[in-house]
């Protein structure tokens, strides 16, 4: 069974010197009670998003006594369903929700880096920091960074027009892969294979108005993740590393432990911890990362909850949202380890037939031992709905009942 | 390991007829995608109460992708403060948020009787129904419907007034135990053992305006709870039989499982699913029983998620609040056997001091392995403000994590 890493140092810090009782700022008779009773004043945290991350953090959070604000962008949002103190307005409704909240974290990383700054600057404590949601947003800074501080990643260019694509494919031959700077979003990642120049400008012109940048196209092994907390100050812990199986760039299923041998499983544990390091990340930190013939090279970087650490809901004596809460707010992390030698987590993904699983439920809730979570979404084709976990003696036994659950919630006969 | 006992019929059923889409009662905007999607309509559940259990039940329903409406009595209950669609006001409000469910279930069991039988009668599906809740209310009620049965009780006697305590005293002895017949609340359980007739007077006197009864004083050996859920139609499953230390009439650990022989855990499960069958119990119902050197004797009843099954949201496949969402909904139930040796849950409750644990979280966070759930409540001596579980291969282990991990919310040295 794979356990932790456990970095603490040598004295595990208390919360920082932030966490003084102040007044509270005009948020109604809900935070009397917190004043009364003289609680840290970062305790007060407001979740930027309102996604299934979103909806899970603040169940996390619940279960140890907070009461998060969320910033949802609409009624029915996920999160926004489920939780009672939630703000609808635009993103660019940050400030002034952030003047609500002591301690401020992020569900996704598409936001405006230049406004966070200045709220950083202007003393809002804001975790992760822009350093990590930097690296996070903007792909091609990610990757200057990592390149520069000699962490293994693709060959890489920036893409300003069909110019540098084609010279870039002179060099590196097809195929390539073309990808938004920006990050992307759950149902849109933003990366494309392409086999030739024709594909290559074809793409070019869907996106429009997108930054690009190109990659090397990599003999892929496997992909994997390395999902970790850490709080401010450097204490962290890693989850067992996982492996994926992808369906057109999204994540279908995640399986812990992967099946790798012990030195990548190391490698990939002091990688991302370093990664994390440097970019002195706080709350979760999930490193995407290629295995190759060559070796370990970084994907992709998500400064939050990740879909590959769902499974630590029932896999791990502390989940991915409640360590992330515990990271944010400077509290102790709690242990990492796999509860289950063997942990499967599959995406319930809406379909073209539009099926609503919750009209399913009875047939997926017989399936017995399967972890059934639902998001609350609206069905729409490619769209995550929920996932559903299970645990077993081995990956085969808890993917084959994980696989049950997921048919059942989708009116399907099982693969 | 204690595995549950399973009672499924051949086939187990689906919704039930009542399940048909329906449109909504003018619930607003949040209704439109639930009809849009045609789901059963009794997935528009109501809770009526908002205190830990409310809040602990909301939390798995939404897991399953639900979004429950709760009545509660202020702002400040606990669940009202995790749980966005809330209606504040008097329980006399009942009549008005039924109207707004298709399927109602409690938190407690102190409700207008007279006026949830009407509404019975009217067509709202009430789970569990009057004729349990009435049994774990009304505490007369509830004797004279086991013994009538065959169920082993303590020989009680109704008082209307000091002749009949005495008269009852005359036949059984000193000590005795008075009782109020209404159910009681959490911080009030409304028992008092009575060592002679001056101390019984005084708490007649005491207790005034309340409607009491009398038991005989057995010599308790182990005071045990069966936890089970039982859908309508009667599907139900045990949880494994745990055992209690109580402070002052109050819970304060729970020990799982009860170090009683296979013989007593065989007889607690069988006599609790008769019981369940002759209240045609819906939902969770808690079966508290004594364990005396003349064998069982049922104690309380009550009908919701109890105290006693806190621990099997860490140490069970599925917990006592999602059964008990599933079971009102009347969706299969998932697993209930433990999932450790050993799992402890210890309450922590509100000192003198007016400690708030919150301000104590980064202590008892750093107790490796101790799973810390704080309901929001405002700190008030005696008052439940949250639970510690540990899980473990033996008792005393988990025991020892549970404590320490209590022993720092509340500021205090380990026991």
């Amino acid at each position: 069974m794979a356990r932790s890493c456990d970095r603490r140092p040598a004295q595990d810090r208390g919360p920082s010197a932030l966490a003084l009782p102040v007044a509270p700022k005009g948020r109604g008779a809900e935070y009397a009670q917190v004043v009364a009773s003289e609680l840290p004043a970062l305790y007060k945290l407001g979740i930027v998003g309102a996604g299934q991350v979103a909806r899970m953090t603040h169940q996390a959070a619940v279960k140890l006594g907070f009461t998060p604000r969320l910033l949802a962008e609409d009624l029915h949002d996920s999160a926004a369903l489920a939780a009672p103190d939630a703000v609808f307005s635009h993103p660019d409704a940050l400030a002034a929700f952030a003047e609500s909240c002591e301690v401020i974290t992020f569900e996704h990383e598409r936001l405006d880096l230049g406004l966070l700054q200045r709220l950083e600057d202007d003393g809002l404590v804001i975790r992760p920091g822009t350093r990590t949601i930097r690296a996070a947003f903007d792909k091609m800074h990610q990757r200057r960074v990592l390149l520069n501080r000699g962490f293994p990643v693709p060959v890489f260019s920036e893409v300003r027009g069909p110019d540098d694509l084609l010279d870039f494919a002179g060099i590196y031959g097809w195929p390539l892969v073309l990808k938004s700077v920006r990050s992307g979003t759950p149902d849109d990642r933003g990366a494309w294979v392409v086999e030739n120049a024709q594909e290559a400008l074809r793409v070019m012109s869907e996106q429009a108005g997108r930054q690009l940048m190109v990659e090397e196209y990599l003999a892929i092994v496997k992909e994997l993740v390395l999902v970790l907390a850490r709080r401010p100050g450097g204490s962290a812990r890693c989850y067992p590393l996982v492996e994926l199986s992808l369906d057109e760039g999204v994540i279908r299923e995640i399986r812990c432990p992967a099946a790798v041998g012990h030195q990548v499983a190391t490698q990939a544990r002091e990688l991302s911890l370093r990664l994390a390091d440097e970019l002195d990340s706080v709350g979760i930190l999930a490193v995407e990362l290629f295995l190759t013939t060559e070796g370990l090279v970084v994907n992709e970087l998500a400064a939050r909850p990740h879909n590959a650490g769902h499974g630590t809901i029932e896999g791990a004596p502390t989940s991915q949202f409640e360590n992330h809460v515990r990271a944010v707010l400077d509290l102790p992390l709690g242990p990492t380890w796999a509860t289950a030698p063997a942990i499967v987590t599959i995406n319930v993904m809406g379909g073209l037939e539009n099926i609503d699983p919750m009209v399913n439920l009875p047939e997926a809730l017989s399936v017995e031992g399967a972890q059934i979570h639902l998001y609350g979404k609206q069905p729409r084709p490619g769209r995550k709905l929920g996932h559903v976990t299970a645990v077993g003696d081995d990956i085969a036994q808890a993917r084959a009942l994980a696989r049950r659950a997921e048919s059942a919630l989708l009116g399907r006969r099982a693969w």
